[in-house]
């Protein structure tokens, strides 16, 4: 069996311990570990680029790569409902990369450290034959503002706390060379984490995560976690004009742009009803108590049993 | 310029600030970062094995792999004096590699982190054309403990904990296809970090790092950040019996071995006259006021100006 068959989850499950230490409060699953210190709690996520996979030096400025690099672990973190603070960086480098390529990834990184006042603390460097990082990101959370995957109730609604599809849409247009739609192209080639959005709802949310891989698998994370199921309102998903019109032009799916397109990083979480007032965002589902996750369109439900973009199961960005 | 030209010392000159956080009391340089917090004191570090580079499959069962990433990564950690506890990994996988396999490195993982006690809290999963196992690993140290590259006193005698040159010479045995020697193959194929010599005699040292990339570079590392100098003593570097035959078979130099070859993940350390009781270890040397890093044999002293064992400079492992 190889590991395009089972896909993340599958994997996750078979290396999954459950924590011995008591100082360890959220373990394998989350998007970031969370342990007991005295001075509160700290939250610990890591995340890679690769090139090929997640970047091409034809299409991204090595200054976007480094920001991005930032960005995709600031947005794990936030989704916690975490304030970050320190980042450990492992870079693995072609020995024939221009030096001034490589300061400019850094340049990228300090440019997001220094907007969410972020230090890189240390780190690592060695030889690759294509250019890996690996970002370690620390912050801290008050208790009180803790948001898991595992909290979501049944009656919650879920939003999303802005438009969706604009990841894979930008790497359509650049994967077909398509000229025009530079927004779009920005918003793949520069996401930014929703730090601030993050820090204000979430002491009144139940659950959240951030879209990274698509609106589906992450709700099904946080049904998965919450033993709970939902209803995703088709309808009501945040689509961008532009992006709808991209689709239509290639002839794909605007909603499985949304769906399982995967790199909007927007926050996505469920709210109970006594808490609507305390949150914005777009209405898109509910939480159900049984663990199926519908789609709702046109009057009818469908069981969305596609895992959405799988980093095993799917397209690469080659 | 290229990356190759300017090594990895002038790659961290290039990205290193100074931290404007005043709870960072170590940032980029040292073996781990040093961060405060009311518990005490934090250290991070991270490292990533990139197949081909630092392993190679044909070579390596999974679990020494998972075991190797631990390793290297806990010799870190106990360099600075400090005990490892929490594991953080991102491991990047082909699509076509078998479950079995991923699950072994895993479980080679699990192993050394069992024997440490040190958890898996969590990670991340990706795709990539090679196996890229990146760990970030986090520790304690009480501060009468910390053990900095920077603390090197001129008057310091110089120390290893173990033979040195294993780790070069396994990587040889392997690329040349040579049989028998199976204990300097299983030194280089399963390393193990030097924890408990390590925390017994980090009260003592005045300096201390683990030796990933041979000793010469190791001192220099810490001649660099104390601003001071060295005198190696050739003749005392301990070499064992097998590793000079190899090399005399192979027609090369076994302190090129121990100066320059790395992955010997065993201890050097400084320490100052009245401490000499406290610690064991092999006397390789002498810390000076002078900052120049000079090799002494047949009574005569050479200055070193090679960098020894570079990922960017030197040979590969492939």
């Amino acid at each position: 069996m190889k590991v395009k068959d089972i896909g993340e989850f599958g994997l996750i499950d078979r290396i999954t311990k459950r924590p011995k230490d008591k100082d360890v409060l959220v373990g394998i699953g989350d998007d970031a570990a969370v342990i007991k210190t005295k001075k509160g709690l700290q939250v610990l996520t890591t995340d890679s680029l690769v090139e090929g996979d997640h970047f091409r030096r034809e299409w991204f400025h090595p200054v976007q790569i480094g920001m991005k690099a930032i960005e995709i672990n600031v947005s794990d973190i936030a989704s916690m409902g975490a304030i970050p603070r320190y980042v450990l960086v492992s870079i693995a480098l072609p020995n024939d990369l221009d030096v001034d390529f490589f300061e400019k990834i850094y340049k990228g990184m300090w440019k997001s450290c220094d907007k969410y006042q972020i230090e890189i603390i240390g780190g690592n460097m060695t030889h690759s034959e294509k250019i890996v990082i690996s970002i370690t990101l620390i912050g801290e959370v008050d208790i009180k503002n803790l948001c898991l995957r595992s909290s979501a109730k049944p009656g919650d609604l879920i939003f999303v706390s802005g438009y969706l599809g604009n990841g894979r849409a930008g790497l359509r247009l650049l994967q077909e060379e398509i000229e025009g739609f530079e927004n779009i192209k920005k918003n793949y080639l520069e996401p930014k984490a929703q730090l601030k959005t993050a820090l204000k709802i979430s002491p009144y949310v139940n659950s959240m995560i951030d879209i990274s891989d698509g609106l589906a698998p992450e709700i099904k994370h946080i049904c998965n976690q919450s033993k709970c199921g939902a209803i995703i309102y088709k309808d009501k998903i945040p689509i961008k004009v532009d992006v709808r019109s991209l689709a239509k032009t290639l002839d794909e799916d605007e909603f499985d742009y949304a769906l399982f397109g995967g790199e909007d990083f927007k926050l996505v979480y469920s709210v109970s009803k006594e808490n609507l007032d305390e949150v914005n965002g777009f209405l898109v589902g509910e939480i159900t108590e049984k663990q199926d996750i519908l789609l709702s369109f046109n009057g009818k439900e469908k069981k969305l049993t596609q895992n959405g973009y799988d980093h095993f199961k799917e397209i690469n960005q080659k």
